[in-house]
């Protein structure tokens, strides 16, 4: 593969054939697909890690998440990709360093989002489908199988939670109050797996600052959560619960979904870098903000305190 | 109040009043009570800050807090200490700083644990209702009404998890993998609401040495996730799927009723700070670790990771 190459194409605008092709794509059509497909792949999950294992047998953890990807990248090659053969794909499984989004109408999956939660049968995993159409992510699909919660979202026509708790319940599920400053707010972070170096320090003094009490310069945030699924996260922020989530480290198939979830609850994303107002879903650096008056300045306080920059993505 | 007095009393034996006291009491009938009373507050919990909400009224979070505190205590009053009135009491709302935990038979109670995640409506937050003997938790309720999970164990009698996914299933729910190392494990920690100063950097920097990669002399645990609940915490150590939960700042009515649960299900509690194995339920330094070969080597691991000592406690 030629990364020039691609990374032209990536700025091209629609063909003519890509734009009638747009035009006549079905959402709705596609947004029930999704929610099918992530059903099947919620049972294969459930199958692979029981909540509750008292099975003599255990694959090792790699085993497990490797096979469990390739039974879900089975129903996704079947049901997919013959349903929509002249869409792109974009995932982990079929990922090659330098490949960039492009304006063509592409799904981006995560099979599972959340691994390390999935081995150990910590019932805060997903599978993640995304759609894009020019780069913007227009409809996603996050299911949680563990706990049943489905989280959906069509541009333009809003995002919803269906669980056992919520029946089809539009998002947020809240009023959602002004800003006041980071000492009101409820963030999540995560460690990631880049654990040295000068990403690994941003991340330990940017979680240090957020938390710090204010006398030291800190913002002092009511607290900070870290639960291990890019995709749950953003859902959470969409559903109101969480105010923001600062990410370096994921990749478009972790997001993409929960971007459009977010977006469709009247929340925003921007760059966890300072400045970025406008990240790409293949940006790798987010920070997702609940919707509500005053967000642009809780986005420049928490800018803030980002110890500086991570050298990731773009 | 004198402490050394009170000191003392800590460490007294039961008079001969309340061993008589202690060996007539019905552990399985103090469960049933409270977790008749767990499901009520559960409901106040519910209403005063439910999921789902888009009222116009919205109470500021102290108030919320403050009042919602309120009505679980009047409850806890009417309820349970009109039935054993002979009991003691130990919980936040009536807590003096140098109150120690007597062999009496006491209720340890904390109404909301999880406060920042009730204000917020994230839905990991709960009533605990636990009860000691001779200053050990015996009975042990955790009630997390926003997902209808109630965590159970009685000393002696095993724990067990009831919820919409788990009919009364015993914990842990899973084979209990023998330990190998540190990087295997899934870790939880909390931030706390002491942000400065010596205890702060203690965190932080344990935090820091836990995630970090070995070359730079880390543990590189699996991941750590903070969820903002101790009870809850306790819990997903008990149920097995979650490795260890180190804390530091933690009360008695944060921990008790998930001591005795995660005891029952095979785990282990001993202290934040290296070489602690007897901790003690009012220590406020607690390092709890799920079932299997190997708890102590890991716990040992565990230690060398700890950046200094926490000054809290005892």
């Amino acid at each position: 593969m030629d990364p020039p190459q691609v990374q032209t194409l990536s700025h091209f605008s629609m063909s003519a054939t890509q734009q009638a092709m747009s035009s006549n794509i079905n959402l709705q059509e596609i947004h029930d697909f999704l929610c099918d497909i992530a059903h099947k792949a919620g049972e294969i999950i459930i199958t692979a890690r029981p909540a509750t294992s008292r099975t003599g047998s255990k694959a090792n953890s790699a085993e497990l998440v490797t096979e469990t990807d390739k039974a879900i990248e089975n129903i996704l090659n079947e049901k997919l990709r013959e349903r929509y053969p002249d869409f792109k794909f974009m995932g982990e499984e079929t990922y090659q360093p330098g490949d960039t989004l492009t304006p063509a109408p592409t799904f981006i999956v995560d099979p599972i989002d959340g691994t390390t939660n999935f081995v150990h049968a910590y019932p805060y995993a997903c599978i993640s489908l995304g759609f894009t159409v020019d780069m913007e992510p227009v409809v996603g699909v996050v299911f949680n199988p563990f706990t049943d919660q489905l989280f959906t979202g069509i541009k333009g026509q809003g995002s919803y939670l269906t669980s056992p708790f919520h029946k089809r319940e539009k998002l947020p599920l809240r009023d959602l109050e002004p800003f006041d400053d980071l000492s009101k707010c409820l963030v999540i972070t995560e460690w990631g797996t880049e654990r040295s170096g000068h990403n690994y320090d941003v991340k330990v003094n940017t979680f240090r600052k957020l938390c710090a009490d204010k006398k030291d310069g800190g913002a002092m945030v009511q607290s900070i959560r870290s639960l291990g699924s890019g995709a749950l996260n953003f859902c959470s922020v969409a559903a109101g619960s969480v105010d923001l989530y600062w990410e370096g480290g994921n990749y478009a198939w972790d997001v993409c979904a929960g971007w459009v979830i977010l977006k469709e609850a009247g929340g925003e994303v921007v760059d966890a870098n300072p400045g970025g107002w406008q990240p790409k879903v293949d940006g790798r650096r987010y920070l997702a903000v609940r919707g509500g008056d005053g967000w642009e300045m809780i986005v420049k306080e928490f800018w803030g305190c980002v110890e500086g920059e991570l050298q990731i993505g773009d």
